[in-house]
């Protein structure tokens, strides 16, 4: 699937429209922002940045693309295409960056024509990513410190799995399940068996558990992760054990009542005198069941719907929309939806102890003055210059930084900013209008 | 990105200890169903299933890919994925079949080392794609025949957009904005302009909405869609039939209340004498905002995030489960996930009248007898035969007979089944134990 194609068909017609009728070739810039963070949230994690540098380079219209189109495009506009290579600038937040109502993320700054064909590929990458990252922030926050394991890749499309893995990984989970996401950007790969490698061990006496667990610990060796909720959790555990003995990796447990069980099997590990068999639990775990764990004796999580598909926000709503024309600020005026015209740049202002309290959007060039007493750090970096990236702004290199950021991020929040439940944005974002 | 990556860890180290302890050629059935549809909903529409069968063509290992798994399996299980092709049995229900908790929607057939390898594609597609068409059906229900266009490709991974597309199509869409769709299954490119084109045309003796209609009726026809809320939506209809004249095809409107404002510029349209130019609104419409402008002079809708989103149930929350070994049904015990085992098929029992009243899931081979005055539609079809693709069963190709389908689908059920209220499944499941 060529990535050209990722595009709604209005971009083409309107870039039809343009070519003809000499807008085309305006110097715009276009600016992702979100109106308002998903209902209750206090703060978003920016992510998928890198993947879209990167597919920015894959935009190209081959022959047998445009062959596909040439019943609604005029030959001046295939023409266009046929030789289309983004050459402008991208400005906007590093993957990793907390963001909130009002930030811009990222802006595309170059003629009409080359970024208005770039809308449905940058909002899919960033609303998709940004969604994952944001939600898988909030587990990592509770969690506390304990690993998470991504292992939701079943529950969404199959592509939007790798990416994430990708984003939950930014956001600071230890691994995931998805091997296209260790292939393609190097996040750990984890995982063991399934209840269906147990039930593989039924005989014609019946189920065979210990001869499961066997064929497992002899071709992954004593540090593996046995699933011990396939039958009766109690005798799992005394299979595990007398089959692994006390040098156990660990035990998943995937059903059930899971802090009940982990403390019941953490008695029993210890009892065995594997004591250093670790604990994992999975199934349909979210922030809040993870949260309500704390106390419990448990040393992983494996989370899956709930962080794939962003724990009840699956989008992260952000949109693309024309800021200026030729060094002109635009707007939509009707309804709701107004928003301030001209390219921007932001700051985000912290008291000397590092809590953040503002973020401060401004129009390009022009920084308000600091106010005394905060530090005020700039968000907008360069990430595509005359359609080259900018090093280091790919999606692989990029990981380390960004998980560092979002721990970074996540320490900044005043301490209300971390809670759970829905409340407002943990900071304000102030506008600061264009002079006049 | 190879398909065959597109899988958990966990599937392949199981792969390699069945294959170190004997069991990897075991005969098995591995069955995909839902335990329960998502909260409140009434029905599913079963989708993605051409798209599997596509993708297990592709599902192959290439050597640079076995390189980057060499560093956790042996060479015994490399050597197997190197001539891994998939050789077994897919049955299950034809896309755009309605479906209900318990339905085995989709069963493989064939060794456990070449079934367990699957897990994570065909999860990953059937449960993205049917949680589309599942939403996209009760659209399309409430819609009453009039035409609706998916529009959300920003809001989902740009990958899952072209899937959406598709499902939402199948389930009665009449098109969507989406390119890749059109040239990769042939569902139909919609879509004219954005607020952006409106706003391009300004000068600095300020916005020349005219200017726009002007350019975009040159370049498209006067059968285009004009957007007309960028700045004043009466204006914005008034410039429209000034530009295009009473002939013009459309006016669309994206933001404020859809209702109020589709009469107002309704009445407005037949004043100017465009008595046959249609209204498109848009705007974060989901299945209950739909119903809420049946009585509105509303021609078509374009619906964006709830589509792709699945309208609060991103993800169908299909399982696939090792459901029999060398002919001996399995299932796991433990906790309240419980399941019955055993290859099965299924029938749909109906009125004379076409209603449906249950859904029967019986062992393999072994239907039960009918009951007088319902008629027994089976529901289990082959779709691959030894590692063959039974004809008819590509994604493409199948559309036309699964939008069908869902029409025949829909009109079966109950009257309350379709409503949209929260509810239970709109007919029971009975399941069928196996002959003891």
């Amino acid at each position: 699937m060529t990535v050209a194609l990722l595009t709604d068909k209005y971009e083409l017609t309107m870039l039809a429209a343009a070519l003809r009728d000499g807008t085309a070739h305006r110097r715009t810039t276009f600016e992702v922002f979100a109106r308002r963070l998903p209902e209750g949230r206090r703060y978003g994690v920016v992510a998928g940045t890198g993947r879209f540098v990167e597919a920015l380079a894959e935009f190209t219209f081959a022959p047998e693309i445009l062959a596909g189109l040439a019943d609604f495009l005029d030959s001046r506009t295939l023409d266009f295409l046929a030789g289309y290579r983004f050459g402008g600038d991208v400005d906007g937040y590093a993957e990793g960056e907390l963001y909130f109502p009002g930030s811009p993320v990222l802006s595309v700054h170059g003629t009409f024509a080359e970024c208005v064909v770039l809308e449905t590929l940058v909002l899919s990458i960033l609303n998709h990513d940004t969604a994952i990252a944001s939600a898988a922030a909030r587990m990592v926050s509770v969690a506390n410190g304990r690993p998470m394991i991504e292992m939701g890749s079943r529950r969404t499309h199959e592509m939007a799995a790798v990416a994430a893995a990708r984003a939950a990984y930014l956001a600071g989970f230890a691994g995931s399940s998805n091997l296209a996401a260790q292939q393609r950007y190097g996040v750990p790969a984890l995982g063991t068996a399934a209840h269906a490698f147990t039930l593989l061990h039924t005989t014609e006496a019946g189920p065979d558990e210990r001869a499961a667990f066997r064929g497992q610990v002899e071709a992954l060796g004593v540090d593996t992760t046995l699933l011990v909720d396939t039958y009766d959790i109690t005798a799992g555990v005394a299979n595990a054990i007398a089959v692994a003995g006390p040098q156990l990796g660990a035990v998943r447990i995937d059903s059930g009542d899971l802090g009940v069980l982990a403390r019941q099997v953490r008695r029993q590990l210890d009892d065995l005198g594997a004591t250093g068999t670790q604990i994992v639990v999975s199934g349909d775990l979210d922030e809040f069941a993870i949260a309500a764990l704390r106390a419990e004796p448990v040393d992983s999580y494996g989370v899956g719907t709930s962080v794939v598909t962003g724990s009840g926000a699956p989008t992260a709503g952000m949109v693309y929309k024309l800021v200026e024309v030729d060094g002109m600020p635009v707007a939509k005026r009707s309804s709701h939806k107004e928003s301030l015209g001209g390219r921007k740049q932001s700051l985000r202002l912290a008291k000397p102890s590092g809590t953040i309290v503002e973020e401060v959007v401004h129009p390009y060039g022009e920084a308000p003055p600091e106010p005394s007493g905060f530090t005020a750090r700039p968000l907008t970096v360069p990430l595509v210059t005359a359609g080259v990236p900018v090093q280091g702004a790919h999606p692989a290199v990029d990981l380390a930084a960004a998980r560092e950021r979002v721990t970074v991020g996540l320490h900044s929040l005043p301490w209300d900013g971390l809670k759970l439940s829905r409340g407002e944005p943990a900071i304000p974002t102030r506008l600061v209008p264009p002079k006049a």
